[in-house]
């Protein structure tokens, strides 16, 4: 027998048709407030319709939209319509159609007017009666945060946020979750005060991507990456998040709040807890969720702040083969924003698995190329045995995990280049998700909103998670915001020179995805 | 700085450009006896052509054929013309040819015919006099083991083994080195009378390929395997060559030999020795085989033999879609033969490293494809998370050196499989090697007999090796003349029943590759 075969601990007893039924919703509707937002033509209605054609949502299943907008349920359902024409991911059924179409509702009002949310709580006990929604129902919260306070009291005085015994109430809101500790904290303690944080539903979309949540697998599905997955092989690892697109158009959302608080706030450091921590004895949500809050707690800035941190705003330069303008010159933003566009940091995660190794952190708009991607690059190997062939220096190995766009993992290592002497060189070996599954992956929203509707939180930050972020990102954000301006880079090139020194004072270096 | 960039010791006085000089051996002749043979004409002269063409060969270089036939110097010359315009891989080049063939010379003459050596010896003393060899000589004995005494006797009587000071004589021998420990060690002691150890070459010429010069690279040029390169993480070997072709027309080499003796006494104990052994202090020669030696010193059978070996003789059957006989239809196999064409043994390496994880070696003619790989198997990763998850057993990942066909490096790896549960699925990740490089890789023959000619003695194993071989095999092979007739399995099959039974008994199963 091999050594540890009795390891598998699988249950006898347990059928394993069961767990490979699709998981299909319950009765239920979702209210969008903020349905006229881009996010909800975007994503939030291709996902719903998409989820509706896979044959995943219930015959029930309801879609109430509400806004200050003097739309009909007909104007409702041919925005809807639009949406779905323009960016759903599968194809247009007629049929599909027709039967998710007959549960949309449209509520007019603004957030404060109290008759409004009395229509919307009528619309919702009517679709109970009608259409056997059962009670079941979870607000989508698509606005600024500033409205949350008085969405979600509302919400309570109205009667919505409480469900009757054996039904339910969720809540789902977007980043941003506060723009630091403070701010966050009061935030959350609002939202907590209508809706018990098991009803809150955190959307970082990045952790419904396939490629995330296959960290999990890969570390621990296998025995052949966790030996490596630590201080003693691992020299540092990068995190990457990059766009190549501007800010045009986003100065309302994006000035004030700029690339830290944007992405490595929440997308770059969920993506460190997955990467950083131990291994759950589960993948039920309180374990996954402990694992992360484990490992969020451990993590610290490198010191000092301004030799481990480095940010920078785009000038002009090119996109593509398109001349584009800076920052300044966008349309929105004052010429005197002293707004990041890019932002790098470096942490250490001091448990016993990490001590010692950095982590690099950086995301940034106008940069080469559109990537995300997580590289743990090893040390060097000891040059020994090589010292007299015609390999001078050995490189350093890395594993890869290609978020995005060409999902997927990439090993990179020496190999001997043909030839009668002994001469090493860096190859590449791939693993494409697309290429070895003919599944394909759900998109991130149908996946978040089908565990939303699930009651499955396994992929949603909690309170604990948001406030331990902010905590390791809040004395980087005082460090700026004494610091003036940041420093101008090249659009389409790879950031400012700053980034590049706070790597070359420990002799390393950025990759180039 | 990382941790170990201190570890690299390169040395700042190596001008790195001396290196990357293709090498070119000295003024030289080669002497091949049994030049008519099909080794000569399909392996030999093809690949002596091809180091010409690619200018790796000095000016003075010459080639001498010894044999029965009554050729001139005109007919040898027509001989490796056509060998070379049938086999060559580099293209012909009338130039090339016409300053190699200036070279060539026919010495006619049997093995026991003094003057016909007189005439050798003559010819080389002219060939260094008119074309500068220099009094550098090596001899290609392609003849079999039984003719070696004789030749070398002949070499030594002859003057011919024996260099002058500031010159050198080697001689080239090919497997079989013996049939068992008793016969190799005469054989040894036969050539090593004549010739000192480190003026014999044996060619194996699987450690030619780039694929198995490649293990060395992976291994320790990289921080990403060695750490998994053990007792710890791998639950066993595999080591596999596979030929679909049967025996026809081989029955006076290889009826009496079999299988074991004919594949892995060299190649797999050879390939064994290169995946477990220790690192070398360097890739001298001398520490190469030092730490080959001591693996293969540290390597036994796993006992019952006969629970941990297999045996088997080709039957009727397939080879692609053709229908074959057996062997023992096969011209010029009695039809009483007990002569294996599958062999199959359980080995273990008592090393810190590898304590307790089988390595298991196996060959055969006639079965599904032709493949030789080495497949470290791993143990299975504790399946604790993914109790209440979609996947019921984790697969067990592996990390295969695809030596031939499609040489390169295959890495199987359990992944998520898309979608919104948690199931893993085993996937691979592939390195080409014809893919990554430009390079390309010199034929095995090329880079051995080039090796002799520079005097690098690397790859090409040594006197204690072939013993200690045969070592680990006598038993086996001495269990097997005891036991009768081997199983038949049916061609265009993996093998025997025996050799399935035999992994079966510890809950193991062969790679189907």
């Amino acid at each position: 027998m091999p050594a540890n075969r009795n390891n598998t601990r699988t249950n006898p007893l347990r059928d394993p048709r069961d767990k490979r039924l699709p998981r299909i919703a319950g009765p239920c509707s979702m209210v969008i407030f903020g349905v006229t937002g881009d996010l909800a033509r975007r994503k939030l209605m291709p996902a719903i319709y998409d989820l509706a054609n896979r044959g995943l949502l219930p015959p029930s299943f309801s879609l109430v939209g509400f806004a200050r907008r003097d739309w009909a349920t007909e104007d409702f359902s041919q925005i809807v319509h639009d949406a779905v024409k323009a960016h759903a991911r599968t194809p247009f059924r007629e049929e599909a159609w027709r039967q998710l179409s007959e549960g949309f509702r449209f509520v007019q009002g603004t957030f404060d007017d109290d008759e409004a949310f009395a229509r919307l709580a009528a619309t919702l006990h009517d679709l109970d009666a009608q259409r056997g929604t059962d009670g079941n129902h979870a607000f989508y919260l698509s606005v600024p945060p500033d409205a949350f306070p008085v969405v979600c009291g509302q919400l309570k005085r109205s009667g919505l946020a409480a469900p009757d015994d054996g039904h339910w109430r969720r809540v789902v809101i977007e980043k941003p979750f506060g723009h630091d500790l403070d701010s966050a904290r009061k935030l959350n303690a609002v939202v907590n005060s209508v809706f018990p944080e098991e009803s809150v539903f955190r959307i970082d979309h990045y952790l419904g991507k396939e490629t995330v949540q296959n960290i999990l697998a890969l570390r621990f599905a296998n025995q052949l990456f966790d030996p490596l997955w630590s201080a003693h092989y691992i020299d540092h690892v990068q995190i990457t998040m990059a766009e190549d697109i501007g800010l045009g158009g986003r100065a309302g959302y994006y000035d004030g709040i700029g690339a830290a608080r944007d992405v490595i706030q929440n997308h770059l450091l969920q993506l460190l807890a997955l990467v950083a921590m131990e291994e759950p004895v589960s993948f039920e949500p309180s374990q996954l969720q402990a694992e992360k809050i484990k490992v969020l707690s451990a993590t610290r800035n490198i010191l000092p702040l301004e030799d481990n941190s480095a940010r920078g705003q785009y000038g002009p330069g090119w996109q593509g083969s398109e001349k584009v303008c800076g920052l300044l010159h966008e349309e929105g933003f004052s010429s005197t924003s002293t707004t990041e566009t890019y932002a790098a940091i470096a942490l250490e995660v001091d448990t016993r698995r990490w001590a010692g190794v950095p982590f690099y952190l950086r995301t940034g708009k106008r940069l080469g190329r559109r990537v995300t991607e997580i590289a743990l690059v090893f040390k060097r190997a000891p040059h020994l045995p090589f010292d007299k062939t015609m390999t001078d220096e050995l490189g350093q190995n890395a594993l890869v995990i290609r978020v995005q766009p060409d999902e997927g993992v990439t090993l990179r290592f020496g190999s001997k280049v043909p030839g009668s002497s002994m001469e090493v060189r860096d190859v590449n070996m791939d693993f494409s998700y697309g290429q070895a599954f003919t599944e394909s992956s759900p998109e991130a929203y149908e996946r978040l909103i089908l565990d939303v509707l699930l009651g499955e939180p396994s992929l949603f930050p909690v309170n604990d998670e948001v406030e331990l972020s902010w905590e390791i990102l809040d004395p980087v954000l005082d460090g700026w915001a004494a610091g003036g301006k940041p420093e101008e880079y090249e659009s389409g090139t790879w950031g400012p020179h700053g980034a590049d020194a706070m790597m070359a004072r420990t002799g390393r270096v950025w990759r180039r995805p």
